[in-house]
């Protein structure tokens, strides 16, 4: 196969019998051209799939189409499918990511903003990893938009976008009660987790609106399996009234789980399970789902980071991804 | 906080008492400039902290310092890793990644291909999703270097880089021989997939090569956690004598423990196990490793792809990226 030469302006102008100069007013919609030459010289430039060199026009347009990703480690685990969604965003609407991962690269902050600047770039997503302190604020570096992804900046007049945890705590609430399920135990992570505290928050104030409450203290612990076992144990050994636990992570859910069946219950005729994160889905991609979960949208959040960038909207503070409840056999 | 307006060539040129084009010749490498007027525009520049407008630097070398990452779906969970390591890479070399994600964007490829010669990317990295079928390859329709990462193309003459699974199942081998487990079984998935049959072959000839051989027919099946209970269910009901299992992957190696224990074995002092894919290096994050594992470097397959392209290499062919064996408890 031979490599096709690019259509050039000149191509188009002699196909339509125009000038170079005039071809380009007419595809430039500058200067003033009849409708007749204009709609001559479409025509050709169409027949000829003419595509004007998008390097040249961005540099008349000041815009690179490009914009940047910052993020601190873009290959962790929950990170990973926010800077997927920013990038694959940004590529649909024709626009490159340029990923600066301080992991790749240990150029201090204020190089790369330099580098940055000088490239031209339309817009920076500031890509997170969870709610565990605050990242600093990069707004005013910039002339151009900046939103903050999976992360709370120290600055509220930014455009932040973050999972919604007590929407999450409430969806699994509600869909616990619609089962007839009143005995709820909740069991987490530790509770200096702001997603821990929110999550829990959402299940405990949907529970007082119902009149039902929780059963018995919320038990923080860790994130691991091995913390859903000794937390499902104790609940078992204390002899706790349950039909259903809401777990902080599906790790934990899977561990309460082992731990309840080994004991006799019944997951869900005896006991009802959901966990959050949706890692069966995300990670086993099967097509029957086992444990009921909630997906907090880290991959929409990335894309929404990115929409707003583009868009050039002004829409500061904190925007929450909408959760989505996903339900499985140990809720049916 | 102000803005901070960008350093001109102009302020340069002022700073170092020369004209415009003379400050220009000398940054640029063009043109005669004597030796210590070009250090005293250089000290200018460094003082100033001069960045060239890297547009206009762009538009002169006829390069868009971006790479396009063409993918079917960017968001699978294998192939995520990939396009991350491949973006994350260029990102550290400041070049941008534009990512054309089929799922996202369902224009042709054609159409594709047109817009990003239009945008004069500097090479192409195709990212796929495993060994199942051939990607149709674009080199050809491309003067710039295009490479295949995670998928072989149907050209031989094409850069490709994917996971040694052959040299997967050769470590596993050589790990349990180490640890003088002779009578090993091997629990996969289908065997119409590539890799499953590169494992198995990788195991098998190793094992022969030692004299060992395996124990009892390699078990097909799924990729799923329940298949790994069912086959080890089978190897305890049979009474297979077993003192290992490579398990084709993780959640096969889970399904292959829980039955054995309930099944009353010791795991590793009975029956050693070992899986593929670090899942729990990737997704739990944890500081100690229970299943012994092997990585095939999802990510620096990415990083090799994209790295070719950067460098303008021809190494045509397959290029196999080694793999990792992660110890856990289950092989200690």
């Amino acid at each position: 196969m031979t490599e096709r030469q690019s259509v050039t302006l000149s191509d188009v102008a002699a196909v339509a019998g125009v000038s170079v100069s005039t071809a380009s007013r007419a595809l430039n919609g500058t200067g003033r051209v009849s409708a007749e030459t204009r709609e001559r010289i479409e025509g050709a430039a169409r027949r000829l799939e003419f595509r004007p060199n998008a390097l040249a026009q961005s540099l008349a347009l000041g815009r690179s189409r490009t914009v940047a990703i910052l993020t601190d480690r873009a290959t962790n685990t929950f990170s990973m499918p926010v800077v997927i969604g920013a990038a694959g965003y940004l590529g649909a609407q024709e626009q490159a990511a340029l990923v600066c991962d301080a992991r790749l690269n240990r150029r201090d902050m204020a190089e790369r903003i330099g580098e940055l600047r000088a490239r031209r770039i339309d817009g920076v997503v500031v890509v997170g990893d969870g709610l565990q302190g605050l990242t600093r604020s990069v707004t005013t570096e910039f002339t151009v938009p900046v939103s903050y992804a999976f992360t709370l900046s120290d600055d509220d007049d930014d455009a932040m976008f973050i999972p919604d945890n007590a929407g999450a705590g409430r969806i699994a609430a509600e869909h616990l009660l619609g089962l007839g399920r009143t005995r709820i135990v909740h069991v987490t992570a530790a509770g200096d987790d702001i997603a821990v505290r929110q999550r829990a928050d959402g299940l405990l104030r949907t529970l007082d609106a119902a009149g039902t409450g929780l059963t018995g203290e919320v038990l923080y612990g860790t994130w691991r399996e091995s913390w859903g076992r000794e937390a499902a144990q104790r609940v078992v050994d204390e002899a706790w009234d349950v039909d259903a636990v809401f777990c902080g992570n599906d790790h934990i859910a899977r561990g309460v789980e082992s731990a309840l069946v080994a004991a006799g219950r019944r997951v869900p005729d005896d006991v009802a399970l959901i966990g959050v994160d949706n890692w069966e889905g995300l990670i086993l991609d099967q097509s029957t789902q086992h444990l009921t979960t909630i997906d907090v949208g880290l991959a929409a959040m990335g894309e929404a980071a990115a929409a707003h960038v583009l868009a050039g909207e002004e829409r500061p503070g904190v925007h929450y991804q909408p959760p989505t409840l996903i339900v499985g056999d140990t809720s049916a």
